[in-house]
């Protein structure tokens, strides 16, 4: 059977601007529309152009390569003709391959919101769509409220979407605009759009995520006959968010459901790229990727029980619903309390610690580790720190340097212009090679100079931490009030591109801190010795 | 038409434990059990007595008042007696109502994993409930990899959950552990589960979100039959998370494709406390809410674009799938300054702060808020001091003392017994009266003892403040590394049983703690006042 084509419409630069605390500058509309484009979407919708000057400038250049590049933008207005409205005449010249018109197909929208006749309306959206066609766009049409509108008065909504395709829509575009619609309506509506007679292959869904089944309403309306899915990257947008597209694309191209019969313009290799995609995406938002998200968190083929880790290193298969690297993730087995010794020999090899299973080190290390993670630490979240104990108790690392002794002290005070003002201050003592070392430094804070000042100077070792950077810094309180235990992780990285995840846990913040800054520091220097193959001459 | 009862399972404490990143403490799961007793939910699944120390102190008491308290756990082992095998021994004993099994269904992982025959598992599962109803407990069979057992052997999975029913299992549990099964499976599965004999009204689904769908597939089931529904607070779970009660819950109960036909435990009032439920959790796991999460999220009812702002002003329910004051939450409309001020006016109105809408000293206060947020201050989490700081601006708060200087210091060193021993001090400096104080403790870590030092001796206020305790202090960084702004959240509580929040921002740790400390007292203290009348007499 020849399997079916479904297009995918991406309107993460116009609905997903929607999105509290997101506004898209122009370059970077360029980035994600590259991304896009890169990946392999069909349609790329930029914007309003004539709206607001950032879509305007815009859409000034056709942005895309490979992906159509789509205006989005009203209807004409009633009352003129589609040659006298302006911002009809705006749309149908910005440079783009699509104009996608929102068109309302709620009765009671188009009296209240525009003001108009029922059949008014239906005349702005034959025209409109009627301009676009002669000025050689291909033209969609987004029915707003579509679903709810159904509801209200079927009629209506029907001959909305119908008037668009009998005016050369290549697309009528079912809107679940106010995102309460269930995926049961979703299949019974478009079933009846269809049998009004509009070809499932010339049916959209857009979805929102208001009741967390924008991802299911999108599917269910492709098992229901529509061709064109809309949605955003990480499912950005108003209030709960669009139908997320990185959620739907592996389950068309990876579930049986859907693979044996359709296909869409993804292939095998732009599919492996979509955990970059996600990620890439939310490095341009300054966000931090959700770990938990459906194939592409770094969570979500990563497992923590010990009978399921055991059974995962011998069959994966059957513990994953797919192959991680299929959608470009991988496998993530993480050494915490529960885990079992499988658990844990897998996790040493993957660092390149080879240890039999009866080796007796390896249960020491088992109840050390247990025992750290009762007490607080956390190393599922510190692989750094895990491997430096791992290798201190199953071979040995070097004790490069030794902190004798520290003072971190803050002084609150008003000064000689009675300014409020505080200091922090840190003084180290370190021995190197037999050799003591003082530094002292000031800081943001304790921990701040603590950090400066212990590595200020470590002798012969100071050269090769010179790139090392701190890049986020965690705290967590693990219990009760300002006498608790706390708990502190740190992320490093070098100019290698190298980052690492170090714990430190104290009912002081400072020694927790302390810790997690030594880890990472002495996470470094091993690692530099292994590259260069000289754990074993030291 | 009756409505059919739908039963609501939480197992937040036992498989969202399996979440990256989260550990419950004994004290944690007490808390949470405690939350969802309150809120409703039928079952509470406590964790697995008997696998590691925190389940099994958590299970030397019951844990709720009305919610059913369930112990989960393994079928007994194959090859010993029901009454022969600890494990299972120790699970009925636990201090619970119903017992929760997990059994295999698949025969590959039956013959993997466990290592027996088909036909030894079936007796296990039925020696186990057996045994569990015998105990006197409600038992329960979670059917794992139901939904793949069943695609590969569907007469072996339907005969593991006719087997657990037959048996005497008041529900059957039909579990997606994969969580790669998609809705149109689900729904055909279920049919032929309740096919072969086991009724609707006995089964359960467990679903997990790896494919974003965890939400519709177990509204799929209930559509299918199954009566009861598993899932955990805010989704969490292993790898992409379980089904999230917290978006199932609203829907069940709001949308009459389900309100219409069934029926669960949470009343329209419990339900208002859904948003404060979800919130409080994440408060709990010392995480920031989800803003977009369905029904909860802050931006759930946000919008921002003007042109649906000033229609959903007219009429909300046009643009809202649901009200929000349904589920505890706010319209939140971005763009006006003028819904903005009239949110402000509401608040203080709820604070016992009157003020008219025309005071300038208001526009004062909304912009000094905005100021402080934009820094980091998250008032929303800090009703005290957001009320110490509407008062200062708007009426007069006394200034009770004065702290003129501190100073923290933190060393470690080698003792003269060559242990490494860490101390930290303070010394505090108040001016009281007119008369200077200094004040010096030890603590654990700086923020313990300028905590200690600064509740010392405030002079004739110090009896006021005997019974001022801190019982949470929660540290988040803000952004980057150890030189990061750091908020502090402090919760303390006084013999009255009144509970309060201060919060403090600095790129200084002692300095935010010192902020939030020190608006703890001042609150406590004028609230004293304002009880006893005399805040105009001070």
């Amino acid at each position: 059977m020849k399997k079916q084509r479904l297009y995918l419409f991406d309107t993460t630069l116009r609905d997903g601007q929607q999105t509290p605390g997101i506004d898209f500058s122009v370059e970077d509309k360029i980035a994600i529309a590259k991304l896009l484009d890169e990946f392999g979407v069909d349609y790329v919708e930029g914007g309003y152009p004539g709206a607001n000057p950032t879509d305007t400038a815009f859409f000034t250049e056709k942005r895309t390569a490979h992906s159509k590049f789509v205006a989005f933008g009203m209807t004409k207005r009633v009352g003129v003709s589609a040659s006298n409205d302006p911002g009809l005449a705006a749309l149908v010249q910005a440079k783009s391959d699509a104009v996608c018109f929102v068109a309302k197909s709620w009765d009671y929208h188009v009296r209240v919101a525009l003001g108009c006749t029922n059949e008014e309306n239906l005349d702005a959206i034959r025209a409109s769509v009627e301009a676009a066609v002669a000025a050689g766009k291909e033209a969609m049409v987004d029915c707003e409220h579509f679903f709810d509108g159904f509801k209200a008065n079927p009629d209506y909504a029907l001959a909305c979407a119908k008037t668009a395709y009998d005016a050369g829509a290549r697309w009528v575009v079912l809107c679940d605009t106010n995102g309460g619609t269930q995926p049961s309506e979703v299949r019974e509506i478009v079933a009846k759009a269809i049998a009004a007679g509009i070809p499932g292959g010339n049916l959209g869904i857009h979805a929102h995520d208001d009741t967390g089944q924008a991802v299911a309403n999108s599917l269910t309306a492709v098992e229901a006959g529509v061709r064109q899915i809309q949605g955003t990257l990480n499912g950005i947008g108003e209030r709960c968010g669009n139908a997320n597209l990185i959620s739907i694309i592996p389950t068309l191209a990876l579930k049986p459901a859907f693979a044996e019969k359709f296909e869409t313009g993804i292939s095998a290799e732009q599919l492996a790229g979509i955990s970059r995609l996600s990620r890439g995406f939310d490095e341009l938002l300054n966000r931090a990727p959700e770990a938990q998200a459906p194939y592409v968190g770094t969570s979500a083929f990563a497992t923590k029980a010990g009978i399921h880790a055991s059974a995962l290193a011998k069959e994966p298969k059957t513990y994953e619903h797919v192959p991680p690297e299929t959608v470009g993730n991988r496998r993530k087995v993480m050494v915490s309390d529960q885990g079992g010794k499988a658990n844990f020999v897998a996790e040493l090899k993957r660092r390149g610690i080879d240890v039999p299973k009866d080796d007796h080190r390896l249960d020491a290390l088992i109840s050390v580790v247990k025992e750290r993670e009762a007490e607080g630490y956390a190393y599922e979240g510190a692989d750094a720190s895990f491997e430096l104990l791992a290798r201190k108790m199953l071979h040995t690392v070097p004790e490069f340097f030794r902190v004798t002794s520290f003072r971190c002290m803050i002084e609150r005070r008003f000064d000689a212009n009675g300014q409020l003002k505080t200091v922090s201050e840190a003084i180290v003592k370190v021995l190197v090679d037999g050799e003591e070392k003082m530094s002292v430094a000031e800081g943001h804070g304790p921990v701040n100079a603590l950090d400066i000042a212990l590595r200020k100077d470590l002798g012969k070792f100071q050269a090769e931490i010179g790139d090392l950077e701190l890049v986020d810094y965690k705290v967590r309180i693990l219990n009760g009030g300002t006498e608790a235990i706390t708990r502190v992780l740190i992320e490093s990285h070098d100019a290698t591109g190298a980052r690492w995840w170090t714990v430190g846990v104290s009912d002081n913040i400072i020694d927790a801190s302390f810790q997690a800054l030594m880890d990472s520091i002495v996470y470094k220097l091993m690692k530099n010795r292994e590259m260069a193959g000289l754990v074993a001459a030291e």
